[in-house]
């Protein structure tokens, strides 16, 4: 296997369950030396989330593969100083505290920075490290009702609705990783170190995009719009005999390929949905003859039909349909078989940035607590078997 | 204001509409040379989306702040030479059209490489440039249905349901943004370029984490279940007099203080509520009784009583609320005046990366069709205004 895109960028991870591990996670498929602290004992909250697989959490499992996990209790001086001392040689720290947690304990960016003044830190929160708001405990669910997105998301008439994934938490790991990255970028041209501050309800918010600008140029609050898009029709779902499908019609030659597929080319002629404007207007009465024609298909006889003639469709796939298909779970190798030292083999979810000459890959299985104190700890410290033990004992590591 | 944490990075922009651009907007704001590549006449297919402002779409606007914007027709012999002269000197170049375009017009990666070695090219599409549906055309609703989003958004016995914003385009632009710096910082440390290849549908499925474990684990097809999560309740939306808000306690302690708010502390001892995996199983109940409770509070109420005792409580925002937040728009500066030359004063989303040095912002409007072709032109080839307009006569610029 080449060798990772990142290879040899050292990142100190302190992360826990999801946003912040998400972008370890990343780091760590392209390349980069991840090594994670977790609490003696306990360790990263995750590790309790089920499903399980022999006892290990198969939630944790996924996002910290590729990760040297090690043991330090921060809240010890030994362990504030071994930290400190892994830090001069670290390039980049993450980690996903409530605000105000790490100089609590002594350990902030302004005390890091004194110690290794090219550190990068990264730190993602609910509402992020400055602010009135920063102080509240910010939590996946929070982020998609505060930032709008659940506003948006649902039916007319219906409840605000939020996305089925932890969609403020990923925005969120995605983002620290474009910050962390872009500031590897410039310490490599400047030498300069960098605090890079994320929050989830930012994340959310910039998801908006064109949402907030119709908001502001228009002051019409944009509302809960079910399958449809404000912009174009038919672009929507629509019932089929054995569940859904979306069809995405965005201008004037694909809605007539569609109509003709159905056997109704006159449709293009209709005054009600001549120009995309005017199909959005009646989007309704369009729905209900479409779907007049389409509930007499199955998913899989309407997309073959409507690929045929290039018409964009797609089935709303169940998970179970994601992870036999040929095209994502074959060609683009988004679920990888892992061997793990306790759970055996497990399926993780694959890299999906795709690079031609350094392909990102699971590098190896999650750690089990612990697991690699003795490499780590010898590598910076030089400390004995016994020496370990000592500081196990003494509840250090 | 200090400089871009990516000044001195050039990259040539072919992209349209959401995806790419959103990359090359962040691009932008961190400071890089963004050069925005459109057809004559016609431009990005967005400039025509509504909102407008004084004629110019606030949809363009926003996705394009910090670009300089020329106009190349690629498919002119004089065009392609322009285009191929100016891959010599950039970092990197982005595109988001559909599979095979750059190479049907000569200008695929393996062209460029051979012109530029070090060319990193980051790309966008649908179902990524390899695999049996890389033909298919992709668009957001394609991914989000395909990608298995919708399947778990929404309400039992209800329909699968997309999320409010253009969910797949922004994943995927995060992800190009990620895999376009990994590059970079790759190509800093050894010099060698990359192809970057990022799919709508491959992000959304990242996008899964635990959705898809819960199945690979159990074999247990994840439903809709609404506001809830699987794993811990109370942690979902509550009625109140005016709307919803959310509120999330996630252990014991929580619960515990939410019930005391509530006047009954009597149900941390009720043998349906004790711990958190009976809350899970009784969730209907509970969630019954604590909005008799919340119904009788405004929104403001709750949240003022529940911050008052540190339980996770939240507004599910209107885009109004949002923009008017003191947190929000306020103290993290979501919400950016900008002048532009023809819409005058805008408003644009803010950058969401927080660094501490280097700080992102918008660098200047969104660009008017063509509005640098003097400067760019003159810089790379040192064309004289006379040349210039003889190329845009013939339909080259």
């Amino acid at each position: 296997m080449s060798k990772g895109i990142l290879e040899g960028l050292v990142v100190l991870d302190l992360t826990r369950v999801l946003a912040g591990p998400y972008c370890g996670m990343l780091l760590a498929d392209m390349g980069a030396e991840i090594i994670k602290v977790e609490t003696p004992k306990k360790g990263d909250d995750s590790r309790a989330f089920g499903p399980f697989i022999n006892g290990e959490s198969s939630y944790y499992m996924n996002l910290n593969r590729g990760k040297k996990g090690i043991t330090l209790n921060l809240k010890t001086e030994d362990g504030k100083k071994f930290f400190l001392q892994m830090v001069e040689k670290a390039d980049v720290i993450i980690e996903n505290f409530r605000t105000g947690t790490m100089e609590k304990l002594g350990l902030g960016y302004e005390t890091l920075k004194t110690i290794n003044p090219n550190i990068i830190y990264g730190c993602v929160s609910g509402f992020g490290h400055y602010g009135p708001y920063c102080d509240r405990a910010g939590y996946d669910i929070i982020s998609q009702a505060m930032g709008g997105l659940m506003s948006t998301t649902g039916w007319p008439g219906g409840e605000p609705t939020r996305t089925g994934t932890a969609m403020g938490d990923v925005l969120s790991g995605l983002s620290l990783t474009i910050g962390v990255l872009a500031a590897v970028v410039n310490k490599l041209k400047t030498g300069e170190g960098q605090k890079v501050d994320v929050a989830l309800v930012d994340s959310v918010v910039s998801s908006l995009e064109i949402i907030t600008q119709i908001y502001l140029t228009s002051g019409k609050i944009p509302e809960r719009i079910g399958n449809r898009y404000e912009s174009t029709y038919p672009y929507d779902s629509f019932k089929v005999k054995d569940g859904s499908v979306v069809i995405a019609c965005g201008n004037d030659k694909l809605f007539s390929l569609l109509v003709n597929e159905m056997g109704q080319p006159e449709l293009v002629k209709d005054s009600r949905f001549l120009k995309n404007i005017d199909r959005v207007e009646h989007h309704a009465q369009l729905k209900e003859i479409i779907e007049k024609w389409s509930i007499n298909f199955t998913i899989d006889e309407i997309e073959e039909n409507l690929l045929k003639i290039g018409v964009p469709v797609a089935p709303i796939n169940t998970i179970d349909r994601i992870i036999n298909d040929p095209h994502i779970a074959g060609a683009r190798e988004m679920f990888v078989e892992v061997q793990h030292p306790v759970a055996g083999k497990t399926t993780l979810t694959g890299d999906h940035i795709k690079f031609s000459e350094r392909k990102a890959h699971i590098q190896f299985p999650a750690p089990t607590l612990g697991q690699h104190n003795k490499e780590i700890y010898q590598k910076f410290f030089n400390l004995t078997d016994a020496q370990i033990e000592e500081y196990v004992k003494i509840g250090v590591f």
